[in-house]
């Protein structure tokens, strides 16, 4: 095992019903709310309408800013960081999926300062950050108990990563119901996504027999009820299983042990997400296999131990990456760019955009001479 | 899956000489520590010594209570409490096991009031308590990151637990070598320990899958590290595997869609330590086998399915006592009373104290009509 430090100050409200401490809870930070959302699904849903006469009966003045992007760009970061910061907010409401919160907490760091949020991705340390409270709407990410942010800069071509201690939400509301709305597709790459949260503690470094049980505790959770809520996506047992284990995927949990995960399969979709808008975990869905293949003589071991632990029978590295392929398209996810009908003269705008974005992993690492092949898998 | 709230801000700090960063931890909270610690073992291995000196260069004043006890009074509560009002300290360090990090809990929450530590078990709320910094030498109640705390008053004839969000442990030190000299039976009433932490989630009150899936990676890397360890006391892998299980058994992962575990095994094991003095986890490796056998009839399938998941065989309930019981056996723990050489007239005393504590479950329901066959399965 490697040495670690577990620290999640995040508190968690799971279950039916249980926004309705949500009022109370955010008026223990104050009486002026930034209410952060995106393009509108949470008005038709009526959840808005819902949370505001909350607010209201709590006497809390609500200012607003909406039109998150499901790939969330910075120029909304800073325009909101402008709306909390001329109404001097006491704290972020975040209510939406992993786009809406990951660009609440760098808005919540970029309120107090004058510079624009994007240096935060850029070696800027945050030193102060509007407290956040996040009710999620879209199991996928697990933002909602971590620090992370990932936000696209389109002016600079780059899609970055970045988390504080300051950036953790002090409470996310999980309520399943909130997620039955939530359209196949979308719902399939929550689930994928998850799973390849997982993948990337599970080839990260640091021998942690506990974490990996972790690990496929969580993955196999998901590819017994993600297929199960595709085919029954109004059930809320199913809506809750999945839920349940997209927070604790990446929640720190999987990584007790480990000095770092690899990130590389991450670090090559978000490329995909920057030039072509593939929803995230669709990305991912596409990466990993051919991730797997690519540098599968370096890891065959660890594939092999991942395919025979997940599918419960004895398995090559080879067997693994075709059984893991096949289960990410019987989701219905992409494997292949191809399979979005993104087409074209891919190669070099992808290839330049990984040289641009420095794509690599933490663990098996990834070079420019790697980048060609392992586009041609995935084109 | 029931409702639930997940909260846990302890820094757990995990490894090999994770104690250099002890000192600069501790300032952060003021110069005046109160250190408190157990019968002298921390003396004897140079723990003790080691952390003199590190305060000392950061120029910490240091006050101490030392001779905590194995099962803890609130006599040595009451007292290390006066210690640390009158040194108007600003945090505890705590350095042992379950006994003195438990008791620390209770001291920090009675060094900033006039009355006795015993009032928080009997209903009064904490609302103020020094930060606790712990240091953990025996790897067993999980207590370095979690709340709790189990505390007796031999005067009232009772052994209770308590716990408030103020009560966890700002930071936990685990360096794995600091339990490699812990002997052979307590380092197996520990591993008996951490198992039964798992078994009293999972005969609590909530139907989650993914829950049960922790309870079952952490009681089978526990069945399978735990007795290579014991004819391998030295081994510092194996006491890093035990160490981190440990701490997972009861840090709210195996909780997370429960309204509540069960905890009466752990209610009826309390009484054998009050009046034995049985250490804890031997006390639960006596009672949980009879609790089972006598409440079998009610949870029949959740015993046959624990069993069959840890043996990865199809078992009975039946099947699944025997086998569960002869495991506790193979650590050389006891499973009556008469194998630590407790005998005599028991009968009595045992059944007016499990009335007098009130002992029963959260879950299945334990009358005074149970007590008696109970205790004869656990003569």
């Amino acid at each position: 095992m490697e040495n670690f430090i577990a620290y999640n100050p995040v508190t968690l409200h799971f279950g039916k019903n249980i926004l309705s401490t949500l009022g109370t809870t955010l008026k223990e930070y104050g009486n002026r709310v930034l209410f952060v959302y995106g393009k509108g699904s949470v008005k038709k849903s009526g959840l808005y309408d819902r949370i505001i006469a909350d607010l209201k009966s709590q006497g809390i003045e609500v200012c607003e800013y909406s039109g998150i992007k499901s790939n969330p760009v910075i120029e909304d970061v800073d325009a909101a960081a402008v709306v909390g910061r001329e109404n001097n907010v006491d704290v972020i409401l975040a209510v939406g999926g992993g786009s809406v919160i990951d660009s609440s907490k760098i808005i919540s760091a970029t309120i107090p300062v004058e510079h624009s949020g994007w240096n935060f991705f850029t070696g800027t340390k945050a030193f102060k950050a509007v407290p956040i409270v996040a009710v999620l709407t879209l199991a996928a990410t697990g933002t909602e108990m971590n620090p992370f942010a990932v936000v696209s800069n389109h002016a600079l071509g780059q899609k970055s990563a970045f988390g504080s201690p300051l950036t953790f939400p002090k409470h996310s509301f999980l309520d399943p119901a909130l997620t039955l709305t939530v359209p196949r597709d979308y719902t399939a790459y929550g689930i994928a996504d998850l799973i390849a949260h997982c993948f990337e503690a599970w080839f990260g470094i640091g021998d942690t027999t506990l974490a990996d049980r972790f690990v496929i505790s969580i993955v196999k959770e998901a590819m017994k009820y993600g297929p199960m809520l595709l085919v029954d996506l109004q059930n809320y047992e199913f809506r809750e299983k999945i839920m349940f284990a997209a927070t604790m995927a990446l929640n720190g949990m999987t990584m007790y042990g480990r000095s770092t995960g690899d990130w590389g399969v991450h670090s090559a979709g978000h490329i995909l997400s920057l030039l072509y808008d593939v929803p995230h975990g669709a990305s991912l869905t596409i990466v990993y296999p051919a991730w797997m293949r690519h540098f599968k003589d370096r890891i065959a071991d660890r594939i092999a131990q991942l395919g025979s632990e997940l599918f419960d029978e004895p398995l090559t590295a080879d067997q693994s990456i075709v059984r893991i392929e096949t289960f990410f398209k019987s989701l219905g996810c992409p494997v292949r760019l191809a399979d979005l009908n993104i087409a074209g003269d891919l190669r070099k705008p992808i290839f330049e955009s990984m040289v641009h974005n420095k794509v690599n992993g933490g663990n098996v690492r990834m070079l420019e001479e790697d980048y060609s092949e392992l586009i041609g898998l995935f084109l």
